[in-house]
């Protein structure tokens, strides 16, 4: 059975602004290891370590595509295709051009969803676990992944696994939205639930059947729009009139809280992080562009100017060319109101 | 009576780094006014203001002459003399290189000695204040200026006015080093205790005479030095093999404390401040190029990046286009730590 990976790159990546910036994402950049965190997804299902997988389709922001063809270049990966969204309509709308795309000549390969802005530090068990998916998403379940959690992580859903399913595989008992600490940490406590990675594994038709059932002005639209896309240089881009008209909305809401095919592989362990603000980010102290003295777990980064710290602790400082952040890193989520802060100077140069 | 300004520009001002490079120290930065704080001096004693003053000597670090003869220039003032240090031999050797080009010429005139790197809020006042002073001057004293203390400061040293020996002008009881904060306090409430502004008020003879007592080894060298300076461009250079053999002493230790001729003009009330570290400098919170959102109690300043702050209290955040800095601002001092380990690190680029 073939496995089409799509990688969903249509972030924006806001709150790790100011390295993010809108002509060049989170996902784009070297965060984690040496390579982007979108070429690190790439990577992980690449047809030269596991044949099964197909070359990849990237769904990705409009105005990447020459950037998602320059960053697969680097690491030898030739995309299946690069489809441009003219605007976003969140994931649910993203998996149903995928399912929509595959579905139309590749019908026997199960489509695996993932973003391109997670670390996933063990990508050999990753694979496993996809494996292990298999088995339920061709059976015609809507398999997601659930991560054990290593410690009572706030920012994130929660899934808790019902009855056994196959090998590895349960039912869903239940999506659980981000927990407040004591919550999380009975959920940590009984083993039974785990954290919602995003990455989800289906057939084409199940999630065209679901989409129809629970979100069906979602699937006829993303549907219509990849009919009438058009080529824009190596990538496709999405009808921006029929594509906008899809309601904006998430796979866990629009389709995976409603069915009763969705599926749960679990546990998996395989140093997953949703790299979502600077307080996930290793600190670059100890490199030579940076001096930290007196310092106290803080998250430092620069991508050209030195950086002096002294005495300060539980910071996030980030420096690149033109702008600089300081924030507390236990309120990362704060860059957000800084963007909002630039729109509304009209500082697009930042932004 | 003429007063000859002097005005003393050979620090480095390594607390203010990134801003205050060893290319162009923190009194050539315009860091409290629209004009750096070297020129405010000279401004502060033009004799476009009052004629009693000459056109000003500057002594400075040797390799500044080209950047005093550009900021005095844009500020219309010719200076009588540009006096270059082949090293840095602290205050004492500078003010007898003062009075030795004085009494070589201008016997007659007062020398005004000044750091180049104070901020004086109300100029009237002190010219009014050095007025005062030129009565004990001409008698011989040396007479220093007591700032009225506004607040407990434990940074500063503090002189206690003994004796009124004229209008304004007072013997000195005591010379008393940088006090606890409890000290500082019962200086603050008894009245009697000044700042010490480090600016000095004297007849050339009577300098060279106390440094003659006092300080022979600086007197001679720096004399020598001055005798055997060459033409540099538009500066005159001292010997550096004679100036480096002067002892490097404050005029306070060498001089002040010793001679029976201290004097002291109190109390000085002309918003007077020493711009020794970033918790003394203003922030720019508020201007284009920084937005700081719950935030409190920051110095945040900028000569290019744009600085986004959220959160946080009490810190020093600067930046340039090279290098940022991020320090507690109860711990400014310890700015001279990260220059410290530049200097180990051998990035004489960020120096």
């Amino acid at each position: 059975m073939k496995i089409q990976p799509v990688i969903m790159s249509g972030g924006s990546g806001t709150r790790l602004w100011p390295m993010s910036r809108a002509s060049r994402p989170k996902q784009f950049l070297k965060l984690v290891t040496d390579k982007t965190m979108f070429q690190e997804t790439a990577l992980r299902v690449s047809p030269a370590l596991d044949p099964s997988f197909l070359n990849p389709v990237v769904i990705a922001g409009g105005k990447h595509g020459a950037l998602i063809t320059e960053q697969l270049n680097e690491i030898d990966i030739v995309p299946a295709d690069i489809i441009l969204e003219p605007c976003a309509r969140n994931t649910a709308a993203v998996a149903a051009v995928a399912a929509a795309w595959v579905a139309r000549g590749k019908e026997d390969a199960l489509v695996l969803l993932m973003p391109a802005d997670h670390h996933i530090a063990d990508a050999e068990k990753f694979r496993k676990a996809v494996a292990s998916g298999a088995n339920a998403a061709k059976e015609g379940y809507i398999v997601t992944f659930g991560i054990k959690p290593d410690h009572p992580h706030t920012g994130y859903g929660y899934i808790e696994a019902g009855d056994k399913l196959f090998d590895a595989v349960y039912s869903v008992g239940a999506f659980k939205e981000k927990p407040d600490a004591a919550t999380a940490q009975q959920y940590l406590d009984s083993g039974g639930y785990f954290w919602n990675a995003g990455i989800f594994l289906f057939k084409a038709s199940a999630m065209l059947d679901e989409l129809a059932k629970h979100a069906p002005d979602i699937k006829s639209n993303a549907t219509e729009a990849l009919q009438k896309s058009v080529m824009s240089g190596a990538a496709l881009r999405l009808d921006e009139t029929v594509f906008s008209k899809c309601p904006s909305n998430s796979i866990d809401y629009a389709v995976m809280e409603n069915t009763s095919k969705a599926a749960i592989v679990a546990p998996v362990d395989v140093g997953w992080t949703d790299i979502g603000s600077w307080s996930e980010v290793s600190s670059q102290e100890g490199s030579e562009n940076i001096a930290a003295i007196d310092c106290n777990n803080n998250v430092i980064r620069s991508d050209g100017p030195f950086i002096a710290a002294t005495g300060v602790k539980d910071l996030i400082i980030i420096a690149t060319g033109d702008a600089v952040l300081v924030a507390r890193r236990d309120d990362a989520q704060q860059v957000r109101a800084i963007v909002e802060e630039l729109k509304s100077r009209g500082r697009e140069d930042l932004l």
